[in-house]
Order: C-alpha cells, then sequence, then structure tokens
C-alpha cells in the first residue's frame, strides 16, 4: 500500500483549498436555487441552506490558514474546474437546482470520505464536520419526488439531468489530477497498481450516485 | 402631531415583513454579485456580506414570531414590489451590483430610521442593529471609485444606474402605500396636513440619496 499514510501538505492544502472553493460556490448555487423558490417558505429555507455552505467555507478557509496559506491561493488552482463543472449545469428551473444540489453533494460527500483515510485526524474531523447533511438531502427529495409523481415528463427531464452531473464531474476530475500531480498521487498507491485505485474511487462513487438516483425514483 | 406615537400592531408587522424580505432579496442579490466578482477575495468578501442579510432576515424573523405571526405571512404582502424593484434594476456587472447594493441599502437604513421613530423601543433596536452597515459601504465606495477614477465612460454609465434607484424605489413605494393603508398612515398624521410627511420623508430619503451619489463622485 506503499505511501497510503504519506500526505504531502501541497495535498492536504489542495484538498482543502479544493473543498473550500466547492462550498463557495455552492453557497452561490443555492442562492440561485433560492431565487428560483416557488413559495416563500421554499426560498427561506433554500437560503438557510447556502448561508450553511457559506459558514462551511468560512471553517475550512481558517484550517488553511491555520496551516500557513492563504485561502485565496488554496482554492485558485481548482476555479476553473469547479467554475466550468457549474457553468455546464446551469439549472433551468427550481426542480433542476435541487436535483443538483443533492446529486452534487452527495458525490462530493463520497469523495471526501473517500479521501479523509489521507488525512490528519483534524483535518478529517473538519472534512467530515462540513460534509454532514444539514437537513438539504430530505428537503431536496421529498420536493423532487413530490413534483414526479404523477408527472412521468418531468421525472425523465430530471433523471436525465442527474444523469449528466456524474459525468461532468468526472470529466473535470480528470482535469485537476491532470493538474495537480500531488493530489492524483494520493490516488496512486503502487507503480504496479498505478490508476486501479482511480478506477477504484470512480467505481464507489458511481454506486453511491445510482443509490442517490435510485433514492429519487430514478433510473441511474 | 394627531397619532404619531400610535401604532397599529399591524403596521409593525408590516414594517418588520417588509424588511424581512428586504434583506431577504438582498441576500439574494449580493450573493450573485459575489457570482460576478472579478476576483476570488471580492467573491469571499461580497458572499460574506450576503450571509450577514440572511442572519439579519432570520433576527427580524424571530421577532415576527414573537408577535405571533409567522414570518411567511408578515412577508408575503411585500414579495412582488420587491421582487419588481429587482426585476427592474438587475445589475449587468460586478460594478452595477456594487453601485444597487450601496445606494439600495442606504436608501432602505434612511427609511427605517425615519420610522423608527413609530415602533417600539424593542422594535426599534432591532431595526436600527440590522440596518447598520457592516463594512458593504466602505467595500462598495472604495471599488466603484477606483473603476471610475480614469473611465468617464464607466462613471456615467454607473452615475446613470445609480439614479434609477430612486425613481425605482419610489414607484414600488407608492404601490405598497396603496395596498397597506395602516403602514401609510403612519405618514400622515392630521387630515390638514395629508400628505405632508410623505412629502418630507421623500425629501429627506433624496438628500441621503443625493449625498451617497456624491461620495461616488457621481451628480444626482
Amino acid at each position: 500500500m506503499g505511501n497510503l499514510n504519506v500526505v504531502t501538505s501541497t495535498a492536504v492544502v489542495d484538498l482543502l483549498g479544493l473543498l473550500a472553493y466547492g462550498e463557495l460556490s455552492s453557497f452561490e448555487q443555492m442562492a440561485v436555487d433560492a431565487h428560483n423558490a416557488p413559495t416563500l417558505f421554499d426560498k427561506s429555507e433554500m437560503s438557510k441552506f447556502a448561508t450553511g455552505e457559506f459558514e462551511h467555507y468560512q471553517k475550512i478557509c481558517v484550517r488553511i490558514s491555520s496551516l500557513g496559506v492563504d485561502p485565496i491561493d488554496a482554492m485558485s488552482p481548482f476555479s476553473k474546474a469547479l467554475d466550468a463543472y457549474h457553468a455546464q449545469l446551469v439549472p433551468s428551473n427550481w426542480l433542476e437546482g435541487l436535483v443538483k444540489s443533492y446529486i452534487g453533494e452527495g458525490i462530493a460527500a463520497d469523495f471526501y470520505r473517500e479521501v479523509s483515510k489521507f488525512l490528519d485526524s483534524e483535518t478529517a474531523k473538519l472534512v467530515e464536520e462540513v460534509l454532514t447533511d444539514n437537513g438539504l438531502a430530505d428537503f431536496a427529495v421529498e420536493r423532487i419526488r413530490q413534483a414526479c409523481e404523477n408527472d412521468s415528463v418531468t421525472a425523465g427531464r430530471l433523471a436525465l439531468w442527474g444523469r449528466r452531473m456524474m459525468g461532468e464531474m468526472i470529466a473535470q476530475a480528470v482535469l485537476v489530477a491532470q493538474a495537480r500531480m500531488e493530489l492524483a498521487q494520493l490516488f496512486i498507491t503502487e507503480e504496479a497498481n498505478a490508476g486501479s485505485d482511480i478506477d477504484g474511487l470512480v467505481n464507489r462513487l458511481t454506486v453511491g450516485h445510482a443509490r442517490r438516483m435510485d433514492v429519487l425514483g430514478f433510473a441511474s
């Protein structure tokens, strides 16, 4: 298992920078979703979820600073890939926004739980904390299922939309891995098995994705 | 001065409902502004200001609930007018967003300081607290002035944009006043002077608006 427990500080800062920018992007996305909410109650709730993402962002920035790195510098290498992901998947309505948040947050949480084994315990604890679902999943699932219950057209469109998430995420992750070798190295444990951990990781993320699609009543 | 100190609970709830929805709308607007930020630092700062608006919103909701009213019910009568205001003034870039926030927050703060005299001390204290500038004004003014320093075209466009705010706000305020008589009555103190307080209020708000335009280096 080679360098499984050897994590360069560059890789840790990379993981935190990526996570921080991810939370900041989610904050923006959910605020836009709040703008598209069909009721004042939903608008208020979605704004609360957005603000929660920003609080997570702030906590991660504090951690990055404590490692002696400017959070802006830590995030910078990842802004392009994450902006591209979001630009490829601009929700055209409230329900697409809900699917995007539920599916996207789920994949991100699965990914970070996978990489937590490479992190020191304090960083791992923080990562676990900021990825704990704060109620968004139930909120989103309830509304998506209700909208699809007697509307197979909406259900079909949202399922298609949900399937696109995984592909776009993988596309951007490959670009990030190519640009950030220290980060990519985490998943390449021995020369003979080069790439195999990445395959395993993608497989496990795909299983999680399929489970969430199933929760929504969609075939993945 | 007739009923100056007689405030119906309906009017108080109206003022708080209007303020709550205003803060929630500002949260959304500033989150969109964050999305348009030219640097990661500005994005982070603007997101922080947005989150601050949401915290104010939550505090106002707590106060409305303590008066025995559902915050959603208190906000509902005002969502259409505020949505119309924002729909009329969608910033097309970062600088327009900054001008909108600086000018809009300023007018709102002036208005609520005017009406504070009609409010019980606890509500007035809360209103003062949520309207205290949290650094946005300096942040916005610095960037707007810098962008306009050697660019008279940008300065001219932003000045025009800033001048539109006041007109749009008054237009929506008139609609609100027509629909919410208890609220409008606050400003009509004696039959003989009917309307005169409204004129005085608008004049005072206009003076404040002109002062802020001047701070930005714009003619009002």
